[in-house]
This record gives structure tokens, sequence and C-alpha cells, in this order.
């Protein structure tokens, strides 16, 4: 057990209508029990596609999960295309119907519809893993060692029955190759640079340890994976190599565990006390978000204000009304003038702000979309920077933004 | 030209690290051009998977884009294999060489890598797309008649080169069949009882007319979409179909355009003249991000509050401490309070307040983890509803009280 296949089932992904969010939360919790996802084929809701596509992961994988088109709609074929696959057929499953009696009950629905009833037929071979989020059963079926789960595509069932129930029985029923992963996150020097000033690290590196770049704004994410049978020796090994990269790359390292920058910053926040606010205008509340995305984040964060109207910002944030006219809303002044007031109003060691055009349509006082402005207030110092993204659409702009203004956040806190 | 295969290389997906957003902006586009995704490889940068996944796309696909697997590092081997597969071999391309040397310099990054050059080697008989907002060209390769455009993987990059170069090289070279879609939001309704409501009306479609179900939080989109040759016939055709929903689900409608539910929204807003504020305790952020996502948001978002800190919904929101210590902060009374204090503080018609429990940890006053209240105030009416949804991660929870509260947002504003 140690390659798997996801298929996708249905034509939300494929028509663009829906991302894809399962696939990466099922390729995640399958990394960690030491089991690797060689290929994910996302197809639409036909039968002979569903079929030719299981034949197709039963040659490349051990374990084969499909997600999608187990809804009780007449677009969703997944379940017959299952029967038929593994020569079986389908029937009402007694436990599964009861289940869904009771599901359906606490939510209030007690007459069951003909449709739902549909969906406590599974194929006879199946083993069932209840769903208590939703209406459609997980299916098991086994053939030659090998195992196919079939889950329903909406994700917040998807979650639970991953988490709480196939992977604690993959962990139980083999026993697997452990994986190793750590993130090493790199700041303030090129991909193409930083590859050259590692190349020889990179060559060196034991047999069992792959190494990927992920550039994700300006910062560089290096993921290092370390494969074999004994947890400890892969944690040692993995800590070493990192510890190899520091003589060459120390002083733009700024993590070697948390991914997200936002857990990186949560982490030293936490660790020195200190508490952090938030006022933007052109971000629209994603720093407020990002910030307040990881438990326990009401330690550190006290609260945001989102400043759209200009007027908010004089009002609220106490943005002198001369300092707008003479700079305009969107300037260096602004900006720093909206952390301050940001900083007093909550009341924070640190403080963001940001004053810019998202765009597509020009800003109020016709400065160029993509121009943003940003001040880090940390005590009585302050930090304003300007970005030019002119290239990038609304939300990847107000993304890469407050990406970036937390980056800064770290990179000067580790430096102090 | 009707049928497209996207291929996904690389390990950053497989392995959990980022969520494919490229495969659903492709798709999206290319809908919009007549050209349906049959399906999405998702593999791992390995020149014979590339290879033989190339192979497959072209048995199944007129139409190959390939996105990933061309940065300048080491992991990316895309180039070579689409070499191998076309029979051609990588040589410097002058042309692109140029283009790359002006993108640096622009970048202040006066020396031209070694690294850097290696991306101004392409298949000699492939076509360059220049690529101005990163260092790997997109090139594309004919062979009998079908195309294959192989792109960098950074969303940023991607966006614009397929906009603005690839969608209208499609688009003129090839006379394509037309497709419209529409979505039509319901509510109030679940899925099962939906489908049984409109099971005739869906077994009457004309045959070029296809259903799709997609639930959403508690909302289901029905996607309808049409195929032919003519634009205006097809256009009439579906609005036809929506016209004989109305009698038999006209009141759980709630629009027949726009697909997002924050768009729905701004539509209402801006024809209506009214502006609209946020209080947001337990969702930090998110809905300000919603209600600011559109362009042209300013018209109606004057702005918004994260009250995190209990003392801050006292100072600022002006809630009165008494009924933070009768009722507790997870309250009906709070959220009320939150909201009164919102519509006041930003002088707004509307004014969305929440206050809750997002978990995993436990709330200050011991409330229940995926308890939330929310309060919709219109002038002087508000609406408070309660919600309790222990099953959803932090993530998940935040995004669906968000979407829930501007779904009934828009359905108290419809039904006026």
């Amino acid at each position: 057990m140690e390659n798997a296949v996801l298929i996708t089932i249905g034509d939300e992904i494929l028509s663009g209508n829906t991302v894809d969010t399962n696939s990466n939360f099922i390729a995640t919790e399958l990394k960690n029990i030491g089991i690797k996802v060689s290929k994910i084929f996302t197809i639409s809701d036909e039968i002979e596609t569903i079929k030719e596509t299981l034949q197709s992961a039963f040659e490349l994988g051990d374990l084969i999960i499909t997600t999608g088109g187990l809804g009780p709609t007449r677009d969703d074929k997944t379940k017959k295309a299952l029967a038929e696959f593994f020569h079986d057929e389908i029937a009402l499953d007694e436990v599964t119907f009861n289940h869904l009696k009771a599901l359906m009950e606490k939510r209030g629905r007690l007459e069951i519809l003909e449709r739902n009833k549909e969906q406590a037929f599974v194929p006879t071979k199946s083993v069932v893993f209840q769903n208590h989020n939703g209406t459609a059963p997980c299916t098991m079926m086994e053939q030659e060692g090998k195992l196919c789960f079939s889950l329903p595509g909406v994700p917040y069932e998807v979650k639970p029955l991953i988490r709480n129930q196939i992977i604690p029985y993959l962990k139980e029923k083999f026993n697997l190759n452990y994986i190793h992963t750590r993130i090493v996150s790199v700041v303030g020097i090129p991909e193409s640079v930083l590859a050259d000033t590692i190349e020889e690290w990179e060559l060196a590196l034991p047999e069992n340890v792959a190494l990927s770049y992920l550039p994700i704004g300006t910062r560089v994410k290096l993921r290092i994976t370390a494969t074999g049978r004994d947890e400890m020796v892969l944690k040692n090994q993995v800590e070493n190599e990192i510890q190899k990269l520091f003589p060459l790359i120390g002083k733009n390292i700024i993590a070697t565990s948390e991914d997200r920058i936002e857990k990186i910053l949560a982490e030293i926040l936490a660790e020195r006390n200190l508490t952090i606010s938030t006022a933007e205008s052109c971000t629209g509340g994603e720093l407020a978000k990002m910030l307040t995305s990881n438990s326990g984040s009401s330690k550190y964060y006290v609260g945001g204000m989102v400043a759209y109207a200009t007027e908010k910002k004089i009002e609220i944030l106490k943005v002198p009304e001369k300092i707008i006219k003479e700079y305009t809303v969107v300037s260096e002044q602004v900006a720093q003038e909206m952390a301050k007031g940001c900083q007093k109003l909550f009341n924070t060691n640190i403080s963001l702000s940001t004053t810019g055009v998202a765009g597509p349509g020009k800003g109020e006082d016709g400065k160029e979309v993509g121009t943003v402005f940003y001040t880090i207030r940390i005590d009585d110092k302050e930090y304003t920077s300007k970005l030019y993204l002119p290239h990038l659409d609304r939300i990847d702009f107000i993304y890469f933004v407050s990406q970036k203004i937390i980056q800064d956040l770290v990179g000067i806190l580790i430096s102090e």
C-alpha cells in the first residue's frame, strides 16, 4: 500500500464551476501516513468513462479513492459504474438505510423520499463507511488486495470520512512505509539564484530524500521529503539536511517547519506575547481573514477595520483629512496614518495597513490599478512599502499583497 | 476543436501542498469559447509519466494544455518530455531570449543567470507565446491538426497567457461550436425534493441542453448548458427553459444569471442604491472579503469591523457590557447589538454581524464549537439566526456561515 490514485468525478470541476479542494485534502492526509498520490484523474460523470478510469487506476495504484457522483440526482452515475466494474449488483443495505433514516430524522425531514432511499442502495460486495454529514454513504470494494473507496463530493462530507474513518482503517490494516516532510520557507532570493546556491547540497541528498521547489509570491518553499521504515531515523535525517542549509542561505530562511506564512507569524506572535490589529482598504478583509485563520488567534489578534470608504478612514482611523487631500488616499502617508490610528484604536503592539487599487476599475484618485502602499507598525517603528502589480487580477492582487505583508512582518520580527 | 484535455504537472498538487486553481480557470475560459474539458490528468514531474500522459491526452482530445513543470529548477522536466514526445530537440530561441533579457532588466536583475538562459531553450518545432509575467515561455506544438500548449504553473502567469493570448488564438484559428451556460440558484428546498419537483421539466429538455446540480452549502445551483452553432438561438433556448422553472419553483429561485452569491447580492445592492457594513467576530473578515471581492464594491460596501476581542465589541461597536455579562458574548443579543452598532458606526442601510465559536478550541464563555449567531439588520428591521455546525472544521465553518448570511440577505431583499 504505497501508491494511491484519486478519481474526481463530476462536471462541476471540468466545467470550471468548482475548484477541486478534495484532492488536496486527501493527498495531504494520505501523505501523512506514507501513501503517495501518483495520479489524479478528473473525469465526467459518465458510466463508460468511470469504468475505463477505474481500470487505469487499478493498473497504477494499490489504493483508489473516488469522490463525487454519488448524490441523489439524475446526473450521478458513479454507483452504477462501480457495480458494473466490479461485476456486482446494487441492493438496499438495511444498516445504511437505518443510518439514513436516523440522519433525516435529526434534520427534521421525516418522510424519506424515494430518491433518498436510493442512497441506501450500495454494491452488495462493498463494505460501507457511514456518512454522518450527508446522505450518500462511502463504500469500499476490494479486488486482488487493492482497495477502492467511493466517497461523495461535498468537501465537508469528504473530510470527516477521510480523517475519522478511512485513514484509521488504512493505518490499522497495513504496515506502511513512513514519509516525513518538512518545508523550509526562503525569502529575499529568486528561485534561480537559490537553486544555484544550494545545488551542491541538493545533489548530495541521500537517495531516500527528495527536494521540491514551490514558489509562492516572493517566497520559495523548499519541500524536503524522506521515505523509509523508521520515523525517528527520517526525522533526524531531514533535520540534519535542513541544518546544512543554514551556512548557505541561513539569512534567507524564515521558517523550517510551518508552511503557511500566517501560521509562521502566529507562532512568533504567541511566543513573544505580541498583539496585532489590521486596517485594510484594498485588501478588503483578507489580512484579517489570514490572521484569524488559525485556531487560538484570539490570543494575538485583537481586531481589524476594513475602512473602504475614505470618510471612515478619517472618522474611525483618525487619518487627518489634510493628509488625504495633500497626498491622495492611495499614498505612503495615508498608509502610515492608517497604521497609527489602527494601533491606537485596538491598542496593539503591531498594526498593519493597506491602501491601494485592486482594480479592475481605477481608484477614485486616479492611481493606477495594481498600486498599493502598506505600513507595518511595530511599537513606534514603522515600515512602509509600495508594490505595483498591474498584471494581477483583483483576487490574486489581494492575495499576493496580503501574503507579502505578513511575510515582510515575519522577516522584520525574526531579524530584530 | 471541441474537446480539451488538461495536464497538471508537478508534485505540488499530488502532495497536497497546493490546490489546483489553474484547471478551474482554464476550464472556465475554454467553456466560454465552446471548448469542453473532458478530462484532467494531474501527474508527477517525471519524463516517462509526462510522455505517457501526452499520449493518452492526444487520443482523447483535440487540444491539450499542460501547466507546470517549466520552472528554472532541477525538478521540472516537462520541456524535455515534450521534446522527446514530439521527436524534437531543444534549442535556444533568440526572440525568447531577448524577451527574457528585457523582462529581467525590468526587474532589475541585470546578469542573466545560466539557469534563466535555459528558460529560453524551447522545442525547435514549437510556436512561442511570450510570458510577460515570468521567465518560462509558453510553447505550442501542432500534430495532426491537434494542438498542445505548455504553460508554466504559476497562476498569475497562467491567467494572462490563457486570457490574452491562447483564447484569442483559438478563437481566430477555429470556427467553434458555441456553448451557452446559465446558473439558476435555488434556496429553501433540499436537493432531492428539488429533483422530484423539476423531474418532468428536466426529462423534457431539448437534446442539446444539459442540466447539472451543484449543491453549495444550503443552496443548489442548477447549471443549464446548451450547445449549438447559433449563439442567439442558444440564449433564447436557455432563457425559455428557465422561464418554465418559475411556475414550479419560482419562490425558491434567487438568481438566474449570476453564480456567486456575493455577486448576486452586489447587483441587488447597486440596483437599489443600498449600502452595507459588517461587524464580524467568528468569521474573522471573510464577510468583508466576500463583499469586497467584486470590482466596484466601494459603491455599496462602506466598511467593516473585525471585533475579535470582547472589549473591542464594547468600545467600538458599543455593545453594552451588561448584555455581554447577562447573555455571554456568543448570543443572539450580542449579535443584535453588534449589528446595531455597526450600522451606526458606518452609517449604512444594512449591517451584518457574527458572533460564534469557529473552533477547534472552545469559546471563552464555554459555548460549543460550531455555534454562531448572526444578525442581518436592514434599516430598523433585524433578523437574527443561529447555526450549529459542529461537523465543520474552522475554515469550512467560516466559509459556510458567510455564504449562508449573504444568501439569507439576498432572500430577504428579493422577497421584500
